[in-house]
């Protein structure tokens, strides 16, 4: 039996991707760019065996065996045994596929670190690990960002660390659709990113059906896609390269708004901020208005959670911000509100808390996650870390 | 003593004006649409009194004497003048001015009939109604909307009843910048609206400052006024003079959208809708998708209160509708919740409350406005419903 266990981040684009050129191989209508967050805040850890004595692929997530029916995980599979089998002529440094396991089976298990509730994009981690680690066992080396992005189109982003962008590619067969990274993940260590779970019940719109209304319906999207972000990508890697964080910023709030707009020109329209993402976004202006500078940048994806992304040395004045007008509520007071990386939170200056002309607003985030960028998939040697055991089954099941 | 008091209707625009070419002669980036709505329900009232007594222009707004430095209005009290004058050589039939008259100062006295509070548009009314009103006083004939136009962009469509169109015209000085009507409040008879007024608390960005920064900043906003309102334009114009309502209703939906998408574009973004505006926009497609036809409308100014298009035989179904899931609260009980024409107000069928998936929310909105199509500006001939005593002094001061 062959064993490998990975864990794989979450990312955030800066660039947004939002409407596919072609549904079936996932590719989209516009270049994106990301920035991958450190798997010690989130992650997800995917475990998978190969055996001759498995009968069938099996899968379970978060301790729960669904169906493999699904034609996204379906095609990841099949991807990663064909390229396997295409490299038994070019053996790579790991080594060739032994033949025989080209036929083997495989028990996959995967599961997230935070919960799928909290409404972070998990599809973008869970398709990033499970190609890694599909392509650790099958031992396929390479760029294989072009078959994670066929489980799931950000997920291809994941495959990196640091910023990366997923290059939207010219060709029909989507081959050169894939992602690269801009800067690895120690270029610009001094950047913080901060997500604020909101508190929401509204089932929204989910990604796929959303971009695929935009694309039908939306006159603005064609121009953002053709005229707009190309320059805007260029611009982003250069702010990146140069560690312009004024411009970083910038580009990620009005690129963040104009996803958003093109949501609200789709027919019907598509909402997904809601009234406390609106105020977030109002701190935010505040924030740098007050410190006559941009030292703070919001992105929102589809849903009302927000990721603000500052440096090191403003963590601790803006986050003591987001908690004074956005505090924990009295019945979550049991809950740790701040999580992730430390950070001293004070009592804001009164000259700041003067900045907003609104009151606290507490019980609109449910918790804030203090994270940084982070490396790209990585493999756990421990086999203590792996979800299935020497059997090849899961070792907690629900 | 020349005394005169008109009328005047507030309109609500389907195709938007958001934009200027010329701040200073308020010319805009693209021609609009808009309906007028009957001055029974809504309406500004001017008296307007020109004698050689006065000593110098007064003006009193909702009681109070206000400043006339405000450029705006003495923009229009002087083209009136100097078109008063022009006239001198071209008689017209009510006559010409006489000469010494166009030295008498004025004495002008407004009010609205409903709250300022309530956000709706009051300056377009406010606007026309003053250049209606001293236009009969100085017997100055003809399209006179391009001064109305320089008091407040969309005070031009006040001028006339029934659809009316701004043209965005191409000259500069602004003299093909006018509107004209598409078809008189008769011609579609069964039209209804609705005003929802929502309860709001936030101070939005006034149109003025805001379509400014949307010009400066959106990157969307020139592909919209150049690329999408001229067809649009076209396709509405059709579709109000063929009584297609479906065709009407969506484009309203879109163009409504638009509008608030290249708000949302702007830098820092601009949002005037708030989740009770989402919720109305919910509700709306809910109706429609249960009806399996187009049947009513919402539209959004620069604020978070929706106004909505249905026809006379669906008032009653969309109004009993709206009311179930956005209630009076019981605060408010004591204030009339429905105002304006009679309609019947039932409970929803269970199959019709099914349609969406939210709880009633009450407190959302303060109060509904049921009205219709209307006239332009219009003459009060009775003098006892005039502003200003027979001494050009108003008859209520606050």
């Amino acid at each position: 039996m062959e064993i490998v266990t990975c864990r794989a981040p979450v990312n955030i684009a800066v660039i947004k991707y939002w409407g596919k050129r072609n549904e079936k191989l996932i590719l989209p209508v516009n270049s994106s760019l990301s920035a991958t967050l450190d798997i010690d805040q989130l992650c997800t850890k995917t475990t998978v065996a190969a055996s001759n004595k498995f009968k069938t692929d099996r899968i379970w997530l978060n301790g729960r065996e669904e169906s493999l029916d699904n034609p996204r995980l379906k095609k990841c599979l099949a991807e990663i045994r064909q390229r396997a089998r295409k490299r038994k002529s070019s053996p790579t440094k790991d080594g060739v596929t032994p033949a025989a396991m080209l036929d083997w089976k495989v028990h996959i298990c995967s599961e997230n670190n935070f919960p799928t509730a909290a409404g972070l994009a998990s599809s973008a981690a869970g398709y990033a690990c499970l190609v890694a680690t599909l392509a650790k066992v099958f031992k396929v080396e390479g760029n294989v960002s072009d078959i994670a992005r066929q489980g799931s189109g950000s997920a291809c982003r994941s495959m990196y660390g640091g910023f990366v962008q997923w290059l939207m590619g010219e060709e029909e067969t989507g081959e050169d659709s894939i992602a690269e990274q801009v800067v690895t993940e120690d270029y610009w260590p001094e950047m913080r990113i901060l997500i604020l779970v909101v508190s929401d019940h509204k089932k929204a719109t989910s990604s796929t059906a959303g971009m695929q209304s935009t694309v039908e319906t939306s006159p603005l999207l064609p121009h953002r896609a053709e005229k707009i972000v190309p320059d805007r990508m260029v611009a982003m890697t250069t702010a990146i390269e140069e560690k312009d964080f004024k411009t970083f910023a910038e580009l990620t709030m009005k690129d963040s708004n104009q996803f958003h707009a093109v949501c609200l020109d789709t027919y019907p329209p598509i909402s997904y901020m809601n009234d406390t993402s609106r105020h977030i976004v109002r701190l935010v202006h505040a924030f740098n208005a007050f410190k006559k500078q941009t030292k703070a940048a919001y992105t929102f994806d589809a849903g009302p959670n927000a990721v603000l992304f500052t440096l090191e040395n403003d963590v601790s004045e803006l986050l003591s911000f987001i908690n004074h007008f956005l505090p924990q509520g009295d019945e979550d007071k049991e809950d740790v509100f701040i999580r992730g990386l430390p950070a001293d939170i004070h009592t804001p200056s009164k000259e700041l808390q003067s900045a907003v002309t609104f009151d606290p607003i507490p019980n609109s985030l449910r918790y804030i996650i203090h994270t940084k960028v982070g490396p790209g998939p990585v493999t756990a040697e421990d086999p203590e870390l792996g979800l299935i055991d020497s059997n090849g089954q899961p070792k907690s099941l629900k």
